[in-house]
């Protein structure tokens, strides 16, 4: 980060201050948050009061008009000391969403939502996927076909692996307005306030890890949305939504960084009081070696997910740089966790050590925002051009 | 393996009904006993009307007195269907505790707890590891000192980690009765009948996986124990548990291989149904070389654990030998399900879908029956003798 | 393996023998062969004293009618012993070309070459690959017309990367005799006894290891050869190819294991010997644990190796379960000879030392005889059938 | 890199004019010098008068005043063409040797040795390592005795791996003085000039790569050398060379770095020509995703390569960043070399290419210059303290 040192300053402040916000509103509460699979409502409304939703949308629309360093040092934080469900459901909510609305939103829209998703009045979430089509987003068969009569569209399809799917009051629908061109060219974002007649959510998910990161199917049927409702242009959804790639690609792999570095962190804390045979389990050469990989890969990664930062804060990093950085980080993320855990032996295993939560919760990181495979795509596609 | 053909066809039949059972009493409860973190106390039973608990013991002890092949057999078909909490609970019950009982235990001991055993009338336990102690056995504190004016042990101390802590009738309890000397030859397996004053267990432990296997902490608090409850010679306990070991960590890596051989099966399955992209994703090379990858893998391991069972049976497996085969077969696993788990998709890390369970399941096979460090610190230190 | 004991004790002369030989015919010139990049011509000459050349060739026509285990065991000591080149050079004059002929040669094409083969006098080669078709042999340019007048095939083509490409005083050469079909089904072997008119030997290629088994490309410039010479029927020979793959395939991976263990035994050796920081590199926990892991490694690879060798012996192994041992046991030997020579430090780079030439012979492995991305196309193909 | 635009200009200049002295000067023999063993003695005074030799060297002393940028540049110029060995007896020379002198030489030393280094006149070596001490430095046996008589030091001992052990005009040679202390406290660095009575040289080491780089034995029979010619103060060498460690694991790290680009480059250009199975080579996903993946890579390490290039240019580089360079970057080019020349088929294995040589090249990496094990030594040692 090549930052002025009164810039690294206030991002050092803003990182004790989500810490002091983690220790006091979280910390004795997230077991059980993650039990009963949801983070309470007002949390949110918590984060919002400290600054900490949308600081990178402009005051006028009640950010703080920061840059994307003070969203990803916030977000990182939470992923650092082991609360990554908060992280996920900040992530969409705040780097994806807003920036959508910001971005390609009426003055109207932005005016109307992002105020209240900055306080915490208002939840958004993005549903994309659906049961038949993930990575394959030109493949959805969600619909919303305008009807005259009642001068809206009628939106019909179902969506699953929504994030913030329990708490949120409005969705950015993708969905289909014209079947007779490519999908790339007749997809459109609909903002739907929710709850709505037609609109139905579906079960919260059980999950691996990211217990409360709410993760919801969500049903529409026959839900009426008027033109006004239309995020950016009609049609244009699919370039909106890769304009944003950089950007929500980047904020995965930021996370993937500070959860290995809080990770590792507390690792080595525990192999030096572990003690057995007689003496710690830091003393053994295999801990030594293994700390000493893993945390040279979460360095080494660090350096990169710096670089995409500082790129995205110039207006310079592209999809592809930005889908390297969401494979490598998230992949050495997983392999960090896994090392790490298997040194704190059956401890390991524990859901209420951080580390089980934490390898728990990584394993997603390499399927959702672009698999792996996907990255891979990307990347190779470019390369050979 | 080398079987004649009738054992082939038995061997074969045994495993149809184990699957037969697991589809009538296991395949529409499992997701509950899951969430409740435990199986019914009655599908012990169960278990052992079908004659699935403790075949290999003689018939005058309630078994079968059938090879290993057997009881492996059971087990395994209950890892390869993805019920490995129950094949957890199994191999420590019926694999582990019933030889040690038929092995080492007096006539009178094996009359009483073996034919139990095998009805599933009573289920045991076994704790060596202390919150302070797991891998480094000889390192723990639990104590049994003898009491002349009661004419019994009391036995103090905790102990963690215990699987079938929350059903067990009787656990078998490791403690130092002599502290003059080396642990290794003073340390007393008893078996302790519970409950019974001064035992209480802990609560049963929240997990990344295993959730229907139960796993508790038990305290010890001057429970008192008789002479007649000392299981094998007094401070022989040491020698005792290192002489099952070859058995206790072959079947972890059975498991392992039945485990990894039933979820590329349901990979393969789900890889040719799911479409994307016009085509299916059996139809793209890297999941065809990815699934190629794991096969051969699964396959490489059943050659060696199908080699390493038949010289159990033989009577030849020695600890280096098993010890290969459990370091082996788990991280083998731990890369499969990691491999099948990405080809789901978002599906994969979806609790009700098999793969998650087994992916989250496998964690604990590098940790539990001597960690993949302990494997190769005995593996290293045979080489370098 | 599964043999009686007498098997077991004239395997185990076997060994000793080869190991013998190689102790008083190779070890002292060894690194001279590798620096000039071929054995000498006699060493054939002196194998078939020995009876170390085609000993599965049926006594009539010169072997000993011995089962594969006979010539695995031998060409196994040559890579155990890290004389990887002649194992190399035997593997394709012995148990490839020999089975062509035993199984597809006319009676009097066996009586000519099976013979001398066997005693060294001649030496083969099979020439499949061309410079722009290696793993897509049905691409092949050499073609064989035949000539009326002549009553005879006219050769053209060039062929590359033959094994025995300076010594051979025959080769099978793979050509295309009929255009109009499937290539499958327009390929035909010929046996052309060279030199010859129209061919000509290029130079011998050098390679990263190996560097005493000669690899040339081969031109064949209107070379005359007559129908006496098919081998097998005409337009055939694809099927033919496709019949000895299993054997193939099973050799190199026998070879890749044998190499193995005979590195492993080697490091064990260093690492005692080795003193730095007071102490021995076996000392240090990095050095047990790398050891347990490749030991470990070698040894799943050799049980399943032993496995598919009786397969082969009962008749009884598939191209597929073939396809896996050659993937597994050589991408394994490509992990295990990169530890070995790790742990040598600056001696593993020295040529002279054993493990240096191992590390280097090794990495041809997964790419001759089907590389490991053609083995992953034919194991995909098989499990998403 | 934080370069102003004038700075990025100078650099891609730079980098240009060496590539072009390399197509020049290099290209049509390497092939010939690898085959030698060694680069002609004139090619350093061609690279002398070019100036890409101590261009870090103030002007007075005969260099450029250039930063580290420079001499980094045009040692990755080699690096990236594939003329690998070139690069290592430059690292030597130039990053480490005239380092030295620079910042411990006496202003005599300094004023004959650094500009006759920098024309190519004077070629320079490293002497520590020894047959039986290479990561344990501390463990040589070299010893320098000072004798009243002769008013000098008589230097007795063997050095061993010595890279520009043939052609060097000079060694610095590292040698206890004091028995009687620890060694850190005991050590001097020789300047010795040879060849000299009793200075012998070994033959040139046949080793897996680096053809090219001459790497020797260096003999010392009692030879004299005053006190003159002790480099930095006399017992003070081990912190001598302890202080330039992290350049010279840096200019390691950058080298494999752009190794690595340079062979990607040449993989991505090959699998596009190559047809087979009546597409390109290109066209396989396989190909695509492990491009992506190696590409990934490379693109990550060079972020941290980058970052630690500024700060050492900033006087910044500690010795664990610069340790977690060296070990990231070299076993990551391991991995990538081992990926590309899988994609070249049998051709990757043929030295003629590129890729071969490449691949030969960087087991060394790893191994010399501080081991990976030596690096994770004290990288886990920071972490544990
Ligand atoms: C916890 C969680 C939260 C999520 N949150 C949201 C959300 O808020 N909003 C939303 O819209 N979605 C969300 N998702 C969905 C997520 O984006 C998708 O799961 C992801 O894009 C993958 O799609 P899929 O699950 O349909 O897998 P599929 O697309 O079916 O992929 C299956 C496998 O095929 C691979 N694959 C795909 N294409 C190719 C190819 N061409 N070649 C080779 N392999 C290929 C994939 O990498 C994967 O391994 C979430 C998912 C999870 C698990
Ligand atoms: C689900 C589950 C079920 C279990 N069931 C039972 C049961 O029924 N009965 C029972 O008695 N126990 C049981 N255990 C306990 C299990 O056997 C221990 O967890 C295991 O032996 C490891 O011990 P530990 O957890 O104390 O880890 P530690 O011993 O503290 O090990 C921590 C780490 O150090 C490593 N390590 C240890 N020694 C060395 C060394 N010398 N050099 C280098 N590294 C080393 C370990 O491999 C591990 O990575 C169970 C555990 C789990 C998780
Ligand atoms: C030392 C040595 C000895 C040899 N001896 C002989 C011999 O005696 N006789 C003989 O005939 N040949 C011999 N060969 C040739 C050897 O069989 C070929 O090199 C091998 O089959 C690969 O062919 P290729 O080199 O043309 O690579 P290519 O076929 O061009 O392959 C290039 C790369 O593409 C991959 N690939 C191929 N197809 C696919 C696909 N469909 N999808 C994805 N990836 C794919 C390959 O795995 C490889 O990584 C020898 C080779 C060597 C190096
Ligand atoms: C091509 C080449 C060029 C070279 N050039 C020079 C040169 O110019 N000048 C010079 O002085 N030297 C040079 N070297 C020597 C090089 O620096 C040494 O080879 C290197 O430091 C390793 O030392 P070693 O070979 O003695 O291996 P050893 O020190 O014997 O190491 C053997 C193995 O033990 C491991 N090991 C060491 N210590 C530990 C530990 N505490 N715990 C666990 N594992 C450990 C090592 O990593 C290695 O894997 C060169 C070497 C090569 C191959």
């Amino acid at each position: 980060m090549h930052q002025t040192s009164e810039e690294k300053e206030e991002i050092n402040l803003l990182s004790k201050s989500a810490t002091e916000f983690c220790r006091k509103e979280i910390a004795d509460h997230y077991a059980t948050w993650e039990k009963q699979g949801n983070i309470p409502r007002d949390l949110w409304n918590k984060l919002g009061n400290q600054g900490f939703l949308l600081p990178e949308v402009p005051e006028e629309y009640g950010g703080l008009g920061t840059t994307f360093l003070y969203s990803t040092t916030i977000i990182e934080t939470f992923s650092r000391l082991g609360y990554n469900s908060i992280a996920a459901n900040l992530s969409v909510h705040d780097t994806i969403i807003a920036q959508y609305l910001l971005n390609y939103g009426t003055e109207k829209q932005k005016k109307h939502y992002l105020p209240k998703m900055a306080t915490g009045e208002l939840i958004g979430a993005i549903a994309m996927t659906e049961p038949a089509a993930g990575s394959d987003l030109q493949g959805i068969k969600t619909i919303a076909k305008y009807d005259r009569k009642q001068a809206a569209y009628q939106l019909n399809g179902s969506k699953t692996f929504i994030t913030n799917g329990q708490h949120c009051d409005f969705v950015v629908v993708v969905a289909k307005t014209n079947l007779d061109v490519k999908p790339s060219r007749g997809i459109t974002l609909f903002i739907v306030d929710v709850p709505v007649a037609g609109f139905e959510r579906g079960t919260n998910l059980d999950k691996i890890g990211l217990h409360s990161c709410d993760t919801s199917e969500l049903y529409f049927e026959d839900v009426l949305v008027t033109e006004a409702a239309i995020l950016g242009e009609k049609d244009q959804g699919f370039k909106i939504l890769m304009s944003e790639l950089p950007r929500e690609r980047l904020i995965v792999a930021n996370n993937a960084v500070a959860s290995m570095e809080g990770i590792i962190e507390q690792t080595v804390q525990y192999v030096k009081e572990r003690e057995l045979f007689g003496t710690t389990l830091a003393s053994f050469q295999n801990t030594q070696f293994v700390l000493a990989e893993v945390a040279t890969k979460a360095r080494v990664q660090r350096s990169f997910a710096n670089e995409c930062t500082n790129l995205l804060i110039k207006g310079e990093l592209d999809t592809v740089t930005a889908s390297m950085a969401k494979l490598s980080c998230t992949e050495v993320q997983g392999e960090v966790m896994d090392h790490c855990l298997q040194l704190f032996g059956g401890y390991g295993y524990m859901t209420e050590y951080p580390i089980a939560r934490a390898y728990a919760d990584a394993r997603v990181q390499r399927i959702y925002g672009g698999s792996s495979e996907v990255m891979k795509l990307i990347i190779g596609k470019n390369l050979l051009l």
